[in-house]
């Protein structure tokens, strides 16, 4: 007789072994009604519920020589969990849809689901993953809700900032492209294929850069506080800051400057640079604490957006399938 | 100078012009906040938000040669929306993950946005979809969340049937899988690649059962009905009905019976067959109108479900992989 593989993949295990292991690593439920029914039931103590889903892929959006499980199940968490901030919503629950490849190690869909965990304890405690679904696929997918509570505060919208408005920023911003920019740089064989990351060849703020590309840990919880000290308009910076900055000033009607020297030394990457996660709003006043002023807004110009009074035109960030083969991942 | 291609495909086109296309299909949002934030800001009257979210992958799920993309959002709507409706909620809203290959056509992308809507429109009138995110993938992919009210009731559970209860059904079984079966056995090459339906060998009984397979269309709008009869146990039965049954046995840790007689003719499908979606239900009298009785909820005996008094495995439904294979479809 042989023995148990000691991390079995899920194809070899049923749906239910898989669901077991991970719900081990989500500490129990505080919903109405959690995992294992065929939709939980979650309070929504105002009436309503801010709602949002988002996914990362498998080539697109990370490589699994770079990214752990434990990486991918907070990233998918944190990126979620910083739309319903940025609404000033309160984060209550996660949703969470795995679709992964059948030799897909029992170790890493525990590690993503003890990321998952990791990210709601750091980033929104209370919220947790109170239901999912789980499906065999060629290509690792993780397709993430997230639900919150305004608690009886108006949404902030992207279309409120006023002309005479304070622009601010919470949170970092470049910090994960220059992550990326790490990992394209210094992990790749000579053929471009990702390899595994050696930390010890990293200073610590290389380390910051990377954590913050791998696992973004932005000040989620100033979204509400945001909310409550009068924020116009808000929204997550994960496409780079004038490109976000763009959209906001479409929908507000107005333009947006932005002023460069506030925005530190390698200002290039905080304003192209995507996936930082921080937390843009506008304020008709002093910004709320934790915010810092980067800019002001004023009337409708011809661009939505000037960087020292100057047009920029913001591309930056992770670019799809950049040397994606499927073949190496 | 070249005209526009008049089906571009998605990688052609940028985010914004492929959401647009979407958005003209889903006639317009019914929520405070709709499409367009970082998330939204949906009703929940009473309080609580029922959610659940379920995925269809290209492969394991569904073949491109066999479902169009209408089929595709019917069907990755409607089972969501019977998870919400086996609650005894009604659905509200949907959020859609929509992830996909650059060459899908955009002309295709309509379609499944067409489909999502009309699977609300016939299923849960009121319900349509208030969020989404778009990706590319080496596998297209839809995860779907459907969000419901249980407008002041209590949520029904699978672990509710008590013995002397009747169980009962609402909706067709079997006929999802004789659909399936139909597509296997007819619709295949000699190589056993899929190949494109030809309606017209179909008689009218295997277009029903065909449609039932591609475009599940259970009669939804009881879930809350039976709630409100006082249904004390209620799921859907994806998975086929012995092993849905057993899984409402296990919650319930009571025994169900199930009389094969009044299943129909094809009775070994009605046990077996997954997808119907049906409603299946336990009540403490007559059933709620629209459900029929199949047997009786009993004390805990050695075994979950007994037919006509003795076990059933239980086994049937779409086998992930059956003859898979990635090159072809």
């Amino acid at each position: 007789m042989s023995s148990p593989h000691p991390d079995p993949a899920v194809g070899d295990l049923s749906e239910g072994a898989v669901l077991r292991r991970i719900l081990e690593q989500l500490d129990g439920s505080r919903a109405e009604v959690g995992p294992g029914d065929d939709a939980a039931v979650l309070a929504a103590p105002d009436g309503r519920v801010v709602a949002t889903v988002d996914t990362l892929v498998h080539g697109p959006d990370f490589r699994l020589a770079w990214s752990s499980g434990f990486d991918l199940g907070w990233k998918a968490a944190a990126v979620n969990l910083a739309d319903v901030a940025a609404m000033g919503a309160r984060p209550t629950a996660l949703l969470v849809a795995l679709a992964m490849p059948d030799a897909t190690r029992l170790s890493f869909v525990e590690q993503i689901a003890a990321g998952l965990r990791a990210a709601c304890d750091a980033l929104a405690p209370g919220c947790g993953v109170e239901g999912g679904d789980l499906t065999v696929s060629d290509t690792l997918t993780l397709a993430v809700t997230a639900l919150g509570s305004l608690d009886g505060r108006a949404p902030v919208l992207r279309s409120g900032a006023r002309p005479g408005d304070v622009v601010a920023v919470a949170g970092e911003l470049g910090r994960a492209a220059r992550g990326l920019g790490i990992l394209f740089d210094r992990f790749r064989d000579a053929s471009g294929a990702p390899i595994a990351v050696d930390p010890s060849v990293l200073g610590a703020d290389e380390a910051a850069d990377l954590a913050a590309q791998l696992r973004p840990a932005p000040p989620l919880a100033l979204g509400p506080l945001a909310a409550g000290a009068g924020a116009t308009a808000m929204m997550d910076v994960s496409d780079g800051l004038v490109l976000d900055a763009s959209r906001m000033a479409e929908a507000s009607g107005v333009t947006l400057h932005i002023d460069a020297a506030v925005l530190g030394a390698d200002s290039a990457r905080a304003l192209a640079g995507g996936e930082d996660h921080a937390l843009l709003a506008t304020f008709p006043g002093t910004p709320a604490e934790g915010f810092r002023a980067i800019g002001r807004v004023e009337e409708r110009g011809e661009h939505a957006v000037l960087v020292d009074g100057r047009p920029h035109d913001g591309r930056g960030g992770w670019d799809p399938y950049q040397d994606w083969d499927a073949r190496t991942g």
